[in-house]
């Protein structure tokens, strides 16, 4: 993905052309608060060279201008106040972290497909039981299946209650975003059970159609769960690492206890706070020409997934996701995901994911992302139409 | 802590002097494992802004560059290969992520006083057990007193047998390393219990006195030892988040399973590799300029570890640590070590740290950070010289 802020600013007004001791005014006049353009990024890493500007340990929770700005921006309206916003090193980190609040014995429910982190973790936190072989699934998951008849939105009516949900919405795999309708389902069924529902909204920046960026646009969701969220596929954070976890104040254990204060003792004592290069980074991405460019790029991502989108139906395959996920969910009915896989990397050279790995709710199907240059997806499109049209997935 | 390594590179090489396909040929000069200066911390920031540049999820271990100059830098001699290294955003998030190995029915022994995370982590895990008002210990968790008497050297003949034993040297917060001898009869001690030692080396590099800088100096502790160690304190990246662990091939379970294939699977999961800007800035302290530069700020933090030596002593206190750590242990016998933090703060405006935060065995000791501009440590010195001359400490 382009990371271009700094472009924003006129090169005269790049600090490395300056001496040291303007450097030295230009640092002292940075201020985290008031952080008007995305430049600060790189500089923040020049500025640990300078007395002014090197810092040591930060809050472990996150710097408060970047916990503000989050709130700010993805909260709006939703009472989410700037200390619930737990600053991370990305999502994948979190999904544990928040594993770490309930110990080994409780119970918990997974999407089928689901991002593999939320079993994988279970798993190392002893709660999942055995693999059965028969099925593919851990004896104390409890599987919640999300398929084209059901909207990809489970059937709650048939779902055990568990101590734990968790919920990834736009999902990663199948792309698709739970509306407001089916989130308000989900925080009543959580609320007459006595569950929490770990929300994982890490693909919230590809809402296209209006279904809800937050889990908190949900009267009385604040009583019942806890968001995480990213910015590795919201502004190309991949490698660079960082995230955020919401923990409300209003959620508690069953003996009344504020969970808010355990995940706290958690990241203080288990995590020191994300990289504070990297938070400087994040910061940039939510300033005004920050969120501009970053926009930017989303939508570029957006129309790679109309192109392939419009590539898959050509062949007459069924296509999911795409219009509020970076991730197409396509479906070879009655095939083998890996067989699919193999034959689409041999005959066209281009990597899918199976879906089998998202779990036995996978199989017959195949992810396909939508991070890429537009040469690239361009490229792809056109083997697809001339190579696959040939073949015959039964 | 000073970090002017880009000061080695003149300034008409600074890529942010080019233009974009200038800029552009530098990029691809850059060659992870062949990285001849420290400028490529920030530089690898901007470089997020290219095409050519950009990258997005790295391996999870950590940059095989990194790795492989870890293994050679700090380990030579010692067999450690670079697969058994893996690349952490800090020690104290290792100290975490290393407990989740084991479980919550482990036993584990700590050094009275130590660091705060191996017992806080333990509570958290659900290992230690209540905390017993009597002597502020907690039930389940051994303590191995380290006191002036043993030269703050555990009597192992008296510590009974548990299944982790943390161990910090040279240590926080008494600043004491632990010679060969002294190590060479703790990995005998782990090794004739079937314990696994987590050996904390995180201040390895303020080691003046030829004591060992890794449990792997050891002969046989490969068998019996995990290392855990930063760049926070040795290349100031305290914000910047960096560390390592070592997890030797040869350590396995009781049942011969290899621990390191369980780690991987645990940093698969639950991390997902440190930032990229930052694993740029710790190869660049690796390079030789780097090491050169960092080297030096390690030097002068020393030598203020001496001036604040000679301040308390020339006040007639007894002083430990300082020579292999950038921390003193300044000894008040009789003392609160509150009040002592308390009156050392109204009288000279000077913040210690009250040894009981470092558990029971802290009490009556402040510990003294040399973590500081040379003139502020002289200022420092100086009021304690003319300030506490007055006081008497029990």
């Amino acid at each position: 993905m382009l990371f271009k802020f700094h472009h924003a600013l006129p090169c005269s007004q790049k600090p490395s052309f300056l001496l040291k001791d303007q450097w030295t005014k230009v640092m002292r006049s940075v201020n985290m608060e008031n952080l008007r353009t995305g430049y600060l990024f790189p500089e923040q890493a020049m500025a640990l060279s300078t007395v002014e500007g090197y810092s040591g340990y930060g809050d472990e929770q996150g710097e408060k201008a970047l916990r503000k700005r989050i709130a700010e921006k993805f909260y709006k309206n939703m009472d989410v106040k700037w200390e619930e916003v737990f600053v991370s090193d990305g999502a994948q980190c979190d999904i544990s972290r928040v594993q770490m609040l309930f110990g080994s014995h409780v119970t918990v429910a997974v999407q089928n497909p689901s991002f593999p982190a939320y079993i994988d973790s279970s798993v190392i936190f002893g709660r999942a039981g055995n693999l059965q072989e028969q099925n593919g699934k851990y004896e104390r998951i409890v599987y919640m299946e999300c398929t084209p008849q059901n909207d990809f939105f489970p059937d709650l009516s048939n779902t055990p209650r568990t101590d734990i949900i968790f919920f990834c919405s736009p999902n990663n795999p199948t792309g698709t975003a739970a509306s407001a309708s089916q989130l308000r389902r989900l925080v009543d069924f959580a609320t007459a059970n006595g569950s929490i529902i770990v929300y994982d909204s890490s693909y919230a920046a590809y809402i296209s159609d209006g279904s809800p960026t937050s889990i908190f646009q949900i009267p009385g969701a604040k009583q019942v769960a806890i968001e995480i969220s990213s910015f590795s596929k919201f502004a190309g954070f991949t490698g660079v690492r960082l995230g955020w976890t919401v923990v409300p104040k209003e959620l508690s254990y069953s003996n009344g206890f504020p969970i808010v204060k355990d995940y706290d003792r958690i990241v203080c004592t288990c995590f020191n706070g994300a990289s504070n290069i990297v938070q400087a980074g994040g910061l940039a991405c939510l300033s005004t020409e920050g969120f501009q460019a970053v926009s930017k790029v989303l939508n570029h991502y957006k129309e790679n997934a109309k192109i392939l989108i419009e590539a898959f139906r050509g062949l007459g395959m069924e296509v999911y996701g795409g219009e509020n996920a970076p991730y197409l969910w396509v479906h070879f009915p009655g095939s083998s995901s890996w067989e699919v896989f193999a034959e689409i990397l041999e005959k066209t050279h281009i990597l899918t994911i199976p879906g089998r790995g998202f779990g036995p709710g996978g199989e017959s199907y195949i992810r396909v992302s939508s991070f890429g240059h537009r040469q690239t997806i361009l490229e792809a499109s056109k083997r697809l139409t001339s190579s696959l049209r040939k073949f015959n997935f039964n």
